[in-house]
């Protein structure tokens, strides 16, 4: 039988065994135990069952892990039925969040995961031997399309990967969606003639969710790079349905805004290496921004590590990539490449703007840190060397791991 | 200047003076102090604004009220672009939760709140004068349409105004969406037929997101009455749109499954009264479901009639019913009444499928319940009247209220 097992955490559950058993019957056949035996064989293969129950060490009082398994058979294969059936009423219930969801392989083949995926998205750019360096536009409300066109440029000539529009900046006049797609790519030309390295854009999908879809194979005709989407302001399956939509087919970068009103509470919600991991992965993001472990705008270095690890890890789907963001400078590159590996993207905003030498300085500081600990050496080596580096680290500090 | 502002309750911030500042300006132009004045001056339109900065009473400690002002030209007049703007980022920064936003006259104009409303649903069966009574099916996982037929018939034998499928329950070989619509109609009309009371039945609207307004099409051409919809493990712009598609013209029912992820810390995430409350109004709900502050399933007394203020109080939309649920039986009606008053919808499951007298027993007692409180009587009095109304507070107890 096909099971979708769901993992619970319980706070302040003092019977966690009957909790775990109106769960599993509560969520699926209602009842059991009164039931007539004929209606018992009848409804066997919608009965929910408790897979486990783990009480935490003695620190955590009052706190234990449940597992349920639901059968498949009572959901259709879209993840609004399947957070309905394993996260619905149940969210309301008290103190009580949803850690993990285990797909079986039949479930699974209802998703797409990722169209390009990490791999996918390195042949783009025929990066293949680091982290890719990503920066983000600023203060881009009420300029015009020359502005950010020439913002666009800056970035890119300091030698970033990709560069993502503000998930702020929504349809208006000065720089409407279809213009920032064409200005946005005549200007990364102009910056790949001069120095040959590519830059892709990547351009923020917004307005109403039945014209998204339109909205997105349009930017595929006007050549767009890639697609910034808030899908935590959508839903899961909007993703997904772009994702599938084969006059599409662009990569497709996530962004966590509003994801944290249901995955910061201890108690509530859902865990981060769930939605900004695995669901994620599963409908099709090929990116995942996240914030990093160390800037202001801080995460748990374990629930920033465990939604990389979802994010990545051996599956049937392909890998998307990490991006921890936020607070991010040149100094901390050593720290983010041991905690997420060179398949990651380094994300910054004020750590590229900010630079002493303005946007390219800051990129070219940063492609000097990835070059200089990729090489082995420590960033104080590589700033002997660099003076665009020795500038990053003098204004933002050296976060150097050393042995 | 068309403005939007949001109340926000912080937790633990020593400055909220300084957090209030860096989140109108970080969530609009980025910078200002800095900006030359030619800049400014362009920017203006676009700068976010304190609007107050209270401390709350001294018990609670390093608790603060921000209210910020965002200029509407900033976003697209959606909802996405809406939550994206002013609880983006913001909800993943600290212990913030989102209380509520004020929309002015302008901006309320591109949401079209209820079709139908409290109004609309009564002109629907002809009740004017006391709560309407809705109930809801029961077991009805891997059972066939003619088990689903002859419960929705006892059920509107008891008098009930609405039935509504289980929100668990999707797109099924044994009872799909269509062969539901056509069976339940059949079902009340043989009811109708026999008693003259006309019920009403809420089929759950469900699938993949861009395949729910041809669905809910579908479902209007077949007569339905209702369409039940799991709003928050889609979006609330998909609700929006599904109120908005003049084909469909169907009252919804916003069923609050997945909503508690976002609703239940006390410092994260969005007010009850936002989201199940105003949002889902303005979305065009019109009805919405929330956990009764009697239940298991028990929300805070404040934050329940919260979201029933929000609902019916006076605004430009036309009101939605409030559906206090979980744990209703009829001894409960005292409360009810007293607390979300005559335009409200009584809603029960075990409440009316435990009676002693099965699911028509159940939904007379309610009946009778009712009647028996809005003639000034106490239901102990109503019960030497009534049979059915004896046997339900035999069973479950009587939370009259007295003078």
């Amino acid at each position: 039988m096909s099971e979708l097992i769901a993992t619970y955490l319980l706070h302040d559950e003092k019977n966690p065994e009957k909790k775990a058993e109106e769960i599993a019957l509560g969520l699926t056949v209602g009842s059991w135990t009164n039931l007539p035996e004929l209606e018992q064989n009848q409804l066997r293969k919608h009965k929910g069952r408790v897979v486990s129950i783990e009480g935490l060490p003695s620190n955590y009082v009052d706190q234990s892990l449940i597992r349920i398994a639901y059968p498949t058979i009572n959901f259709s294969n879209d993840l609004p039925a399947i957070l309905t059936t394993v996260f619905g009423k149940l969210s309301l219930d008290g103190k009580i969040k949803l850690l993990d969801l285990q797909f079986d392989d039949g479930l699974k083949s209802f998703f797409p995961g990722p169209r390009f995926g990490i791999k996918g998205i390195r042949e783009k750019i025929k990066v293949f031997d680091r982290p890719l360096l990503m920066s983000i536009f600023k203060g881009v409300l009420g300029k015009d399309i020359t502005f950010l066109a020439r913002q666009l440029q800056q970035q890119a000539l300091g030698g970033v990967d990709l560069v993502k529009d503000d998930e702020i900046l929504f349809e208006n006049e000065l720089t409407p969606f279809e213009k920032r797609i064409t200005a946005g790519k005549q200007a990364l030309r102009e910056v790949q003639e001069q120095t040959g390295h590519r830059t892709l854009y990547a351009v923020n999908l917004t307005g109403r969710t039945t014209q998204l879809r339109e909205k997105a194979r349009k930017a595929a005709e006007h050549g767009a790079d890639l697609l910034l989407f808030n899908v935590f302001a959508y839903g899961l399956d909007v993703l997904q349905e772009l994702r599938e939509d084969d006059e599409i087919a662009l990569p497709l970068m996530a962004h966590p805004a509003v994801s944290g009103a249901f995955t910061s509470a201890r108690e509530y919600g859902l865990a981060h290496s769930l939605l900004l991991g695995k669901l994620l992965r599963y409908a099709g993001a090929d990116l995942s921004l996240f914030p990093s472990p160390y800037g202001t705008v801080a995460l748990e270095q374990e629930s920033a590590l465990s939604i990389a690890s979802e994010l990545t890890k051996e599956d049937v789907f392909k890998k998307s990539f990490p991006v921890p963001s936020a607070g991010i400078h040149p100094g901390l590159v050593p720290l983010l490449i041991r905690d997420f590996g060179i398949d990651s993207v380094i994300n910054a905003g004020g750590g590229v703007h900010g630079h002493p030498d303005g946007a390219r300085g800051g990129g070219i500081a940063f492609r000097q840190a990835i070059e200089t600990n990729l090489q082995g050496k420590l960033l104080v080596e590589g700033a002997e060397q660099y003076v665009e580096l020795k500038k990053a680290l003098q204004l933002w500090g050296n976060a150097e791991v050393t042995a």
